[in-house]
């Protein structure tokens, strides 16, 4: 058995994120899948014993089970010294691109994609209202990361993991990575670094 | 001059997260009227010299300036030694509820009460979208709040500061508390602290 289990499945970017880090960090991990369009995560079984959140990713590590996956970045950092803060002032940096993250880019752009992609009839008003939100969002972290390489410290962190976890997935929610070349040569930077995979091939499906 | 300095407009319950913590914990501070109604979060100066995210509030601290709710109260804890975790599996836990605030149930709330109390002319199918993702959050918090005083530890936290700050503003996303029992106490308890104010109450406007 794996040192690390992580509930997850493809087309997760919020479990993508836990598992670039297990990847790119080298650790013993194993997923199990979630059959989140089938339901589980809204089960009350799932609920109960799993996540009272509804929720993919969860950790488990032994004794220790986490939810919510800057939680568990945050974690993984401090098991394994890896992706994480040098001092304060960085912590409160990662803390901060990670709660931007969660508050306005993840949250618009995987519900746009969600319901764009996989829920047939979703009033196009909607849709269009949440994608006018990920722009907004896409053009803060354009000029922040213009000049720059990485999102809150000198090298990659778990703010730019958190990030990055749906901005692979761009052919579902149509953006031009023309229009955003900070954001573009970041992505570049991520998909170079050793062992970097797709969601699509880091992450199992039903027929896995 | 105050300790500390806080970027803040009586409508935001991002801004009311970080002041009520202030004024609960007696720290000596000031709010800074942010004029975010004629726009001065989205103006390139504010953007430029105050917080390229373009969102109040920020907390002004000597030399330190820090931005995105969830880190003010990380800092502030810190600082003060209150509302915070007494170990790693409680740090974990606030966060874990902060995260899912900013995620989930702020995200939905704020942007629901904005567009319906301050925007003219929204799509009704755009608030009926936020209302039904707001309810699904705030059974996921009833739930959770059942049967147990705080959110995240045996004492009140910055999760619960977190949480809520929007929940006070319930007049103008309507819900009714006697459908959420539990949320309805935790509101009580929040409120029957010393020093305890409504942000209307707390926070400034133009005029102050």
């Amino acid at each position: 058995m794996a040192e690390y289990t992580l509930y997850a499945f493809k087309e997760s970017g919020n479990a993508y994120k836990a598992a670039l880090f297990l990847e790119l960090a080298g650790c013993d991990w194993q997923a199990r899948f979630v059959d989140f369009f089938n339901g589980e995560t809204r089960s009350p079984d799932f609920r109960e014993t799993v996540n009272e959140m509804g929720e993919a990713p969860v950790l488990i590590h032994g004794d220790v089970k986490l939810t919510q996956s800057g939680v568990i970045l945050d974690y993984l950092s401090q098991q394994t010294g890896k992706f994480g803060a040098a001092n304060d002032v960085e912590r409160r940096d990662i803390l901060r691109w990670t709660l931007w993250d969660n508050h306005k880019l993840t949250s618009y752009t995987a519900t746009y994609r969600f319901l764009k992609q996989f829920v047939a009839g979703t009033d196009p008003t909607v849709l269009e209202f949440l994608r006018g939100r990920m722009i907004a969002a896409l053009s803060v972290l354009e000029k922040h990361l213009t000049g720059r390489a990485w999102v809150a410290t000198d090298q990659i962190s778990t703010a730019d993991l958190s990030i990055c976890g749906y901005l692979f997935f761009e052919t579902e929610f149509e953006v031009d990575w023309a229009d955003y070349p900070a954001i573009a040569a970041w992505r570049e930077r991520i998909k170079a670094m050793p062992g970097w995979q797709h969601p699509y091939e880091l992450l199992p499906d039903g027929a896995g």
